[in-house]
């Protein structure tokens, strides 16, 4: 038998790339000074996560330069997606037969 | 504003050990090699969360020896528990905002 926790997947699980990949579900595509501060996270800390989950595939980056400023876009991909909606029902079913707590 | 995965305690959000902590949950006190065959870890593993979690004071340890074989049982703590039941609460919470996905 596989104990639920078993079946969550490491790379989305973390709590900073939980956090991002919670917010891209909810936007097309974010700015990353967006998530920096909805996160509360730094420059460095952000990019790591953005680095694990683009090299898992779970998101992708694009840059545009308006008026000469640089920024940086982020979206979930389609695995992204699937995988957080995937995670997210593994988390439902824990906290579903975890209920007979204190 | 804070992000519900800010509120997210990384001491129990760590995969095995929200595994040890649900499987807690459920029972006054496990034996030592009952966890390990549920979750399906080594000794080492284990033995290693469960010292983050001890020094967390979310869990207690005893050990007895009946017929010569020693064994050891761990329970959760009441801040154990707590602390729990007010993550499952925060994953719910992050569950339930992010419903609109694909």
């Amino acid at each position: 038998m596989t104990h639920p926790t078993g079946l969550l997947d490491d790379v989305i699980h973390q709590r900073v790339r939980l956090g991002i990949m919670a917010v891209l579900a909810e936007a097309d595509e974010a700015e990353f000074t967006f998530l920096k501060s909805e996160l509360a996270l730094t420059d460095g800390n952000l990019n790591r996560h953005l680095q694990v989950l683009e090299d898992a595939g779970y998101i992708a980056r694009r840059r545009d330069r308006p008026a000469g400023r640089p920024r940086t876009w982020i979206r979930a991909t389609t695995d992204g997606a699937n995988a957080l909606a995937l995670h997210l029902e593994m988390l439902q079913r824990l906290i579903d037969q975890t209920k007979g707590m204190p």
